[in-house]
């Protein structure tokens, strides 16, 4: 197999999830940055609609859409120990958390902070619209909060054991937090998992970003936060 | 294995896909009509995230989200053929349209058409608000030429056999087929698409449906539309 090339954009949280998968995963991957929100016809072309990730496996073999690219990923690279439970129970709970995360979290919060704070720098005449960041920031409070009481009861996120969901809630976390919004004092069980996941070599590929003109928060790359 | 239970309300069309699904694997399921837009204490117990489908297998196992569900009928109910392709592109293809499906689709068009013509019967004061609709139906039409552009060249909708993306977008389509607002005449391929779909016996639990005071459209259970 020839190297994997992912289109992505630095702070697209499924992106970061891809980038996340592939490092535990010990896959090496070019990562080829693209704007995706210009929807340029090229990548259209690609992507009909319009989103990173998008995986080139090889000649043959385009992957595109989350889930697609997700879970080729799991079952095409992933090793032992693998992120996806194989108990109908823990698969279940996984799958759950991980659209949770992937669908309403990013619906309900990421995907508005990212377009407010970080594309529409990429805009012309574009500056934040601080009602929608409002109404995101009240959005994340109520996530957080169960997320918080789910780890209050368990080690990991679906369970016992890490699981994709675990990454992918991270993933989100990560884009969240290189913006500085992460409202950490308020959820000290969500910082404690979050510190433990973030201490994984998997780890090292996001905190090593840095976006042009835009700062991470102070404490983003440091373990113990 | 005891009868599993299946929390629904008639027109969502996630839930419509579980009960094709379990149609198609000769499971009988048990449904519970649930008003899941009411978020009343005991059900928000069941699924924080306070949507349907549920899927209750046995005592000790509960399923919520739309992919744990999903994936949990494929995975321990399916039968040969299963609706998941076991080819690593197959698999990635069919991924991608049941994504689209689940997410775009719904959230561009489905949900609204839902929220508005349906679940808005059950809200005081509740009347359809046509900008929403209209809006809708603009997507919905964007959404169609792509449907109807791929099935032009292929005979289902994720390659040359049927998949799990069928059922998920011919899921959607019966729920706005119900409420009038399929514009058959404009997309021929998907037409001839849904009418193989629509003569399937594990179909027949869908055209069965009635909602009080909100009759289907005229051919909803035509096989000959």
């Amino acid at each position: 197999m020839s190297q994997p090339k992912l289109l992505h954009y630095t702070l697209d949280p499924t992106s970061r999830l891809v980038r996340l998968m592939c490092a535990e995963y010990g896959v090496d991957v070019e990562l080829v940055h693209i704007k995706a929100w210009r929807r340029e016809p090229d990548f259209l072309e690609v992507n009909p609609s319009g989103d990173v990730p998008v995986l080139h496996v090889d000649d043959q073999l385009t992957l595109v859409g989350a889930s697609a690219v997700i879970y080729f990923v799991e079952e095409q690279f992933g090793a032992q120990p693998v992120l996806l439970p194989t108990d109908p129970i823990g698969r279940a709970e996984t799958r759950r958390l991980v659209d949770w995360t992937l669908n309403k979290l990013a619906d309900d919060v990421t995907r508005y902070i990212v377009e407010e704070k970080y594309i529409k720098n990429d805009l012309p005449g574009g500056t934040p619209d601080t009602s929608v960041l409002r109404a995101a920031r009240a959005n994340l409070t109520e996530h957080l909060t169960y997320f918080n009481y789910l780890l209050a009861t368990r080690r990991w996120l679906a369970g016992d054991e890490m699981t994709l969901a675990d990454f992918a809630l991270a993933a989100q976390i990560s884009t969240l937090d290189y913006l500085s919004e992460m409202p950490w004092d308020t959820v000290p069980e969500v910082k404690d998992w979050y510190q433990r996941l973030k201490s994984r070599p998997a780890f090292r590929t996001l905190l090593l970003d840095r976006v042009v003109g835009m700062p991470a928060s102070a404490n983003y790359a440091d373990l113990d936060f």
